[in-house]
């Protein structure tokens, strides 16, 4: 039958005719896969929206659901593991959409020859995760594939929260003026996963900033402030967070590098391996787009949490109109103007 | 930190210290695996109830929720691939509590050098059965492993549905006296992967019977049938299911195996393979314990769609008391009477 349909639909056009590294990477190809395969396949209105989870209308509710599949190697890092990733970056996702997250999935595909005590640490770590953010582990799968068909333990993961407010947070509610807030310094998840997997040692050791986002999140919200987008710093960094929403607001956005926290031993580890820490991935560091009135009190709101103590508001929204719509422009530390794009090839494979 | 947890709650005792193929198999070592690591480790009273979906309440509503990942081997066999079998084995989990299926996510983890037209055909066989099953695929991820970190492509659905019935569907409800309904022969699925896993050739090609049930599912509920409990034949069979549900419930079930209807193929297939048809997997395939009294009216209404044409009625539930709790009697086509078990090692790795 998918014969049939095949011959409907013929396959999209794309640069490769198999599937390479950077389609996970977080950057311009992974964003070309999922808008010419999935999001035109699938071909549904919620799809559409390209949000990190999607708001769906149940009885009176809004319901907020999103998945993430995590494949991070090592499982294991300085920071945390595959468990707590698992739990953090789904109910972050949620968060994402200023839902409450509620009830989590998780399925496991286990690799013939895991270590059953490393199951156990993932799980522990796991429940312990889900006790932090408020959620419930309610469901489950488990799969085992044969020898060298894994790599030890992957893990999915989906969410289900509720939206309890009246705004529509996304790209489509940014609008000109508003504020952009980052709620700390950014590159540590990337650079922990780096420095381990290249065997580098530097003098501080650098752990993930991996936690849960949705008790900051529902605080904005609950105090009021007009939130129009929040994005949380996944695959592609700050870099491919702003781009993504410039381009699905159509609006200009200028940053300022100044105001960028990145924490001196993660710089140095960036130079070290290559790395610009715009575009390194983090897992418990997001950006807010706020209406330019309410930028002081979600810039408080953010720094009265630990979690957010080192918030900054980074840049902001400009009227569009004059340029082509999709841009960043970064004020760099010796005052000139630089483009900011997505990343394009291969940056940081399985970093989550 | 998941260390010092680690110190209070200590690695499950197990046969095993590392992960076997079994472990994902269906049978008794899954059951053990997912007892003491997941159930245990997570601990909460929903997972508690060990049941195909997460029925939860949301203001005013019962909402359902359940994961699967796939990674069938090969991906692409008679009668389906795993597009095709991710969406209708996750659906059928919702129609498994009663619950009609409103939403699912997709998950994809991608092997380095898969080829993007197999990755377009999955998409278009989930986007036909989406359609089939009454769902709309809303929201998904992709993370791709370097080469040799995984088989082409691993699928996992989650999914969201909506219990729209009084009914507690569930071993929890099952009495003595139940009739014990089959909606049709058993073992294709688990054929149609082997054979051609194996190259064996027959005379007739055995396709898989991967389908959506929850139609009919929704059917019985609204002719108003009194469902105490349903449960698909996916790993470990018809077999595994009736003996989790006698354990759960714990009652006695008395089968009959003449009224087990497998076709003459398939059953030639399992003699070939060593294989018992009823620990063998079915993706469209269900059993259904009503109350006595709707019986036949039960039996009507599956007969009354196509996918249940071949239903029978396949024995009942026997008064507890005399015997162990949880035990299957089976009445063979000699006229004996054997008891049926799970299966206990490996069976058929990576059926769905």
């Amino acid at each position: 039958m998918s014969q049939d349909f095949t011959l409907q639909c013929p396959v999209p056009v794309s640069q490769y005719s198999k599937v390479v590294l950077a389609h996970g990477g977080g950057g311009r190809l992974m964003n070309d896969l999922i808008a010419k395969f999935f999001v035109a396949g699938f071909d549904n209105a919620v799809l559409n929206t390209r949000h990190d989870a999607a708001v769906l209308p149940l009885g009176e509710s809004r319901l907020a659901f999103t998945t993430d599949s995590y494949v991070v190697r090592p499982a294991f890092f300085p920071g945390g593991d595959i468990g707590r990733l698992a739990v953090n970056g789904t109910t972050n996702d949620l968060a994402m959409v200023g839902a409450r997250p509620l009830f989590l999935s998780a399925g496991f595909i286990l690799e013939e020859g895991f270590p059953l005590e490393s199951l156990w640490n993932v799980v522990q770590s796991m429940r312990q995760s889900a006790r932090a953010a408020g959620v419930e582990i309610v469901t489950g799968d488990t799969k085992v594939v044969d020898r060298g068909k894994g790599d030890g333990i992957y893990v999915n993961t989906a969410g289900v929260g509720i939206v309890e407010h009246e705004l529509a947070i996304g790209p489509q509610s940014v609008e000109p003026g508003d504020a952009v807030l980052v709620s700390g310094d950014v590159g540590r998840h990337g650079i922990a996963i780096m420095t381990v997997r290249e065997g580098l040692e530097f003098e501080t050791r650098v752990e993930s900033d991996c936690a849960a986002l949705s008790p900051l999140v529902l605080e904005l919200l609950n105090s009021g402030i007009e939130v129009h987008c929040l994005r949380d710093l996944t695959r592609g960094g700050l870099a491919a967070a702003l781009v993504e929403i410039a381009e699905t607001a159509r609006v200009r956005i200028l940053a300022d590098e100044r105001e960028i926290r990145v924490r001196e031993d993660v710089r140095g580890a960036c130079e070290v391996l290559g790395l610009d820490p715009l575009h390194v991935a983090n897992e418990g560091r997001f950006v807010a787009f706020v209406a330019a009135h309410d930028a002081g009190r979600a810039l408080a709101v953010m720094r009265s949490y630990p979690l957010g103590s080192g918030a900054t508001i980074i840049g902001l929204v400009e009227g569009s109109g004059k340029l082509e719509p999709g841009l960043v422009r970064l004020r760099t530390q010796l005052g000139t103007t630089r483009i900011l794009d997505m990343p394009s090839g291969e940056q940081l494979p399985r970093i989550c």
